[in-house]
């Protein structure tokens, strides 16, 4: 990137004091900054900063009042954290989508159709019949598989590889190493012990707004017709196994190295944490919690609940019983304890008994 | 695929009812089925989608009568499902070896021989001195070393990389982004804190009929001439770890996320669910059941055993035991409620006792 | 490799009996050595295959007395199993660095500098602004984004993918398909449900003498100038996910599909087991043991600690109370039994107690 101080204010709806002219490339930390970057001002704390800091110009607030003389330009704005944000993102969005144009070698297939704007790696490879929208950015080493279909401000970071007939949105990022469409894990058991492939014709839908991180793995569904399907606003992350048929509902955000067995359906809105466990065939409510490594057997009926546990169960009880757990040589010792005094006791009640008999004798 | 119905026929030992000529492309479900497709009727609960559907052809059984007119051929065979079955299992081999050719640019070591009818996607790469049997299928970006050998009717999807010296048999299959042959895990702690890596010299082999999924990963043996070897029929899933000197005995299916540490042995027609860890070391014994998340830390010699835990052991018993971890909280109140009780009853005693011998004076 | 006996008997300070031209090219065991091929004898159970073995050469202790004839030329040394392990770690860095000058196509961008002896596959990609040192070895399709630097003997196997900016030292080792510095897993809640991406701007540092296994992902960090460290001497396996912002201290060890979330700190020469699991923002202690499969939800602030458990307390009180819990069942139905015993006791105490009174009255 590199933009004016004054196309900087103007998109922070800011003024300028200093030279608007200026060149900016980078943003950074006040205390970190070098000439060409823009950095902020927000908390009283790093104030200090600002009469040393190397940036070319810093954002503050309107009504900051400088107790020493500043080097730096100043562009000055109601908020400057949430400016600074602004920045970020626009600068975020400006790096993701800036390369263009085809790089070779590079491998298109037949009947394929791209968008405007589109950056072709070296070395990716877009098969037959495939529809890409505008402005995807295809890095180095993809692969595409035919009759896929992808929308507009699609990122495929170096090495996705999408099996044929996958279907992906607008607006979705998938991370280096990624599959998707890859085949279920489908095998029929012979009677000579061994196994036959089930044959996995289905595939993968990636609805809009997804974001998917680097080595994870889905797989299309079984049959024709059928698809696993990622709904919109999914964010996955790294090192996931989403099984054939699965569906994971919208906006569920799920944590690394979490696996999801065969045609289970996961909510909307559903926050589950890493290395958890799914088992296959079952159904997860909207806005369920899982938390870390839990193992989930049975299918979660009720909204917004937080489970955790192997197999998992409510979160509270979890941490309740296990709290116990970590007692149970000790509780197991009080039993025994207490075991050895009822025996006594009752040897005793047995001679007190016999005593009073004999009292009364 | 393109087939006509007589030649679909054909194959099912079956008769057609209709024009003969008309070409099959496609198979579906009867209620989505489009011009050019082939649907199949077996249940009764769908025969209404039968009178309306836009299926070219359906299968039905011989004695099937309709109650309606029928705008689509028929194929009249014994047993409509499997027939269908077949059709499948026909129509996924087609698709899997339809790619021939040599895609351009491609990269071929000196040395190397290759079978008849084989595909070699753009960007693949294989090294020198290698193998490889007939109708391979060796996709874009795959990566073959100097010194691998494969068998017959080999699928390696886009992105396999098989290291140096990998031996791969008859009728595998492996998914994308999977790695073959990686160094093993192993180095020496030395004196000063740091670790000196120990050469990883062998090999990996895999034998007939193994299917393997998507981004996993099969180290290689660390001594010249020593293997890990994966047994014919063996089924692995996606994103699974089988270290150094590790045996997966034959048509032992594990599925996704599970991890298997150097040297350990797992036996023939074992069933091994997902994110199930077992350490280094170990002999598992044939048709051994792992349930999910199980962690193994001892060798397990008796066959047919069904285990989960952490550290696993038998099941049945690991939910009995999960059933009162529980009730914990509980089960600590009850104690101290009974411990309350007993010295309460103790204190009882003695005055009770007390009362005897008072009773006595 | 290929070597004449004189100049491995040079590298071990040994003694040729035999042609010392003769010509070496493998390593191998003595009972399964071939023609051109090096053996040892160290352990006396094995002598017997001295005498029968196709080994070129056989190394041997100085004063190895043969019982019979010996077909095999001998190197004599001073202790023929550390002498053979010498030669193993020579052969693994021949191998390892043999590859060498560029095979095409592969690509390299603009302002690119690359040091002495370096090989590049085909199908690598190398962006712009990128510095690489001496003997880098860049096997085929390995992806190196723009501003990335490389130190010497860096060796990045088939399809490792580095994104911008990530930064590595010297005598590295990365495995296949390992992504580095792909985009942390950050997003803000909106209000109607959905989530914001955060900018991921920060970067990856791998220090020197780091190993990597296969597939493996290492997050960049959030903010710019802020950095994801792997300190010098670390082992990282297959499969492990490490989050934004983490730093992995020196010469720590981590087994194959471990994760660690965003913001944790893992101190010194750790030892962590594989599919561990580690929250956010946690600080491990150097000299810390994790157990497989544990789960760390809390920072661990003494050195030296054995942490096992889900979530993870001290390695022996964890296998104590998992003692007790396997007798869960039978601990429950003592305490049944006990309540029961007590009621009994308190009825006949009280019946006791009325007796004692009568027997006053």
């Amino acid at each position: 990137m590199e933009f004016t101080l004054n196309q900087i204010a103007g998109m922070l709806g800011g003024e300028v004091r200093g030279d608007g002219n200026q060149k900016i490339n980078m943003l950074a930390k006040i205390q970190d900054a070098k000439e060409g970057q823009i950095a902020f001002l927000a908390n009283p704390k790093y104030e200090q900063y600002i009469y040393t800091t190397h940036a070319t110009a810093v954002i503050v607030q309107r009504d900051f009042q400088p107790k020493k003389e500043i080097q730096s330009s100043l562009v000055l704005v109601e908020d400057p954290y949430s400016s600074f944000t602004i920045l970020l993102e626009e600068y975020h969005k400006l790096i993701s989508f800036q390369k263009s144009g085809i790089e070779q070698p590079s491998f298109i297939g037949e009947k394929t159709t791209v968008g405007k704007n589109i950056y072709r790696g070296a070395f990716s490879y877009i098969g037959s019949n495939v529809k890409i929208g505008d402005n995807a950015k295809i890095y180095p080493h993809v692969f595409i598989g035919d009759d896929v279909m992808l929308g507009n401000n699609v990122i495929l970071h170096p090495n996705v590889k999408l099996y044929a007939s996958t279907k992906i949105g607008n607006n979705c990022v998938i991370h280096s190493g990624t599959v998707i469409g890859s085949d279920g894990f489908g095998f029929a058991p012979q009677e000579d012990g061994t196994y036959k492939t089930i044959p996995q014709l289905g595939n993968v839908i990636i609805e809009d707004n997804v974001t998917i991180g680097a080595n994870t793995v889905i797989d299309c569904a079984t049959l024709f017709g059928d698809s696993t399907i990622i709904r919109q606003g999914v964010k996955l992350d790294n090192l996931i196994q989403i099984a054939h048929n699965v569906e994971v509902g919208k906006n569920t955000v799920i944590a690394a190295q979490t696996g999801i067995s065969g045609s289970s359906k996961v909510g909307d809105n559903c926050m589950i944490a890493g290395q958890v466990g799914i088992a296959g065939h079952l159904v997860i409510a909207n806005n369920t919690g899982l938390g870390a490594q839990a193992g989930i057997s049975k299918s979660i009926a009720v909204e917004g609940e937080r489970l955790i546990g192997y197999p998992a169960f409510n979160m509270k009880e979890y941490y309740k019983a296990y709290a116990v757990f970590k007692q149970l040589p000790n509780l197991n010792h009080r039993l025994r304890e207490l075991e050895k005094k009822v025996n006594a006791q009752a040897a005793n009640s047995i001679e007190t008994l016999e005593n009073g008999q004999n009292g009364e004798s």
